[in-house]
């Protein structure tokens, strides 16, 4: 169990944190650079600003992934607490430059909420944002038992489920299930950006969904990409391939006079071969789409929707 | 006013039409050439299977793109109605190979209602599918003011807002709102359909959220992709062009150490400038797709959130 912790970073997550922790009886301190939003953090209930007494049980790093080693270092050099934790999305040492900083690792266990908004700062924070989430943590080979157990401890009180995993397949996950449909909302609704009044006007709930988190903290993303560009970069990378291929199909079908040919799919009706091909390859991608889709929102279904 | 209708064509929004219809008191005949979906239509009160012994006051024809010129010039031949309109997501005479089939053009207007599920067929269908949605309509010098006020009519019976739109406008229009985030949404799922259990365990909303649309039915989508191919495409080669420099950007953030340097954005900490243009390049596009999120969700405000 742990009786007090200390939240550095009051933005969303650690906020967050501390209004799950506090909640259940924890003595909660916060500590932030920001001291307004500290003060936030304090009077929407997520711990008090007071300074620990004594090194707290668990020191919870909620700070953007490229400062976690740096405040680490220094918290861990102030003896702020017993054990600490971080939530940062990224999570190789390499990602979170551990490096070129003396972090104490039996007393570090690398941590990811996976849970977020695309709204952020203390206001937004709720103590049910880790209701039912995953919880990812890292501990390594010299990790501390009374660390892991101190960071299993906060997020049973956070009510999420803990998942650990070795930080390198994190990475590589989270470039696949996050960062990567970050930035292809991203890019979708840099396009609409462009659009007229008139345009805007049609657009319905299923483009809304496709770029919502696009509404996300551009710089607090900068950074996440930053520190997972190899994962992020090569997902990317098996993107442009796809789109590339899909591009070209149109690119047939506009050419080849197929987006005007016969009634019926597949029944050739004076279209050339290529036309044949190109809608194949649309079809194609589309159908991996919706297997891709079902082994999300249908997991327990077979695979091969199509 | 209409008394009279007839939906040919009983998926989604064949069945959703008569259901609204019928629902305000219109007699609504149900034509498609799958009985066993006209039935199901039937049963949930969509209309009836009965023929009309008359010609009805307006015909919808609620096939996919593809089939709409040769359908209406059937059923344009038989007398159904007075006037008819349909309901495909293209509008250009292009799109709909209006060229090859001698379609009457005063009894007919171009209609869209921007409205749908990523479920299809008539058991998904609902009532309320158009309440408060755009209703797209393309009429044309040709257009007789009877077809044009019994579509306007319908269209207001369904509760549903009606936007006259210059056809190849509308077609523009669709593909950066409707068409272009269902491909991406289709990419981005495609990726995830490789991924392992554990790695899909992490999902969030967010990513649920950006695949959503790509459960749609993959035969429908080719149809209505390859339909509108052209400015899809021009859609498509504009998102090229910005994950290609995206792509660049993280390569040059993994390979020049961009990824593990300092603790601050736009600081220099000893990264070079190769790294530095790289972070301000993915830091833009992050910008650009807030300010598309913004328009989409925040109309009202002033543009430029970042």
């Amino acid at each position: 169990m742990i009786r007090t912790a200390a939240v550095v970073g009051t933005g969303l997550i650690g906020t967050s944190t501390g209004l799950a922790l506090s909640r259940r009886g924890v003595q909660v301190h916060l500590l932030d650079a920001d001291e307004s939003a500290a003060r936030v953090a304090a009077a929407r209930g997520a711990g008090t600003l007071e300074p620990p007494a004594a090194p707290v049980d668990l020191a919870v790093i909620a700070v953007p992934p490229t400062r976690v080693a740096q405040v680490l270092v220094e918290q861990q050099g102030r003896g702020l607490a017993r054990s600490y934790t971080d939530v940062a999305s990224v999570k190789s040492a390499t990602a979170l430059a551990f490096a070129g900083h003396a972090v104490h690792r039996p007393s570090y266990v690398g941590g990811h909420p996976m849970a977020g908004s695309e709204r952020s700062g203390p206001q937004a924070a709720r103590a049910e944002l880790f209701e039912g989430r995953p919880w990812v943590l890292t501990p390594g080979p010299e990790t501390s038992s009374t660390a892991l157990n101190g960071v299993l401890a906060a997020v049973a009180l956070c009510g999420a489920v803990p998942v650990v995993m070795e930080p390198n397949a994190h990475d590589r996950a989270v470039a696949l299930v996050s960062h990567a449909p970050h930035l292809v909302a991203a890019l979708m609704a840099a396009r609409l950006g462009d659009a007229s009044r008139e345009t805007l006007g049609l657009t319905g709930q299923g483009a809304r969904d496709v770029i919502r988190v696009a509404g996300g903290d551009p710089t607090l993303w900068t950074d996440i990409i930053r520190s997972n560009a190899q994962a992020v970069g090569e997902v990317l990378g098996e993107l442009a391939k796809d789109l590339e291929a899909l591009a070209q199909a149109l690119h047939t079908l506009e050419t080849s006079g197929g987006a005007v040919g016969g009634s019926d799919l597949g029944s050739g009706g004076g279209r050339g071969a290529d036309s044949e091909g190109a809608l194949a390859s649309v079809r194609e991608l589309l159908l991996r789409g919706r297997d891709g889709w079902a082994a999300v929102y249908e997991p327990g279904a077979a695979s091969g929707t199509g």
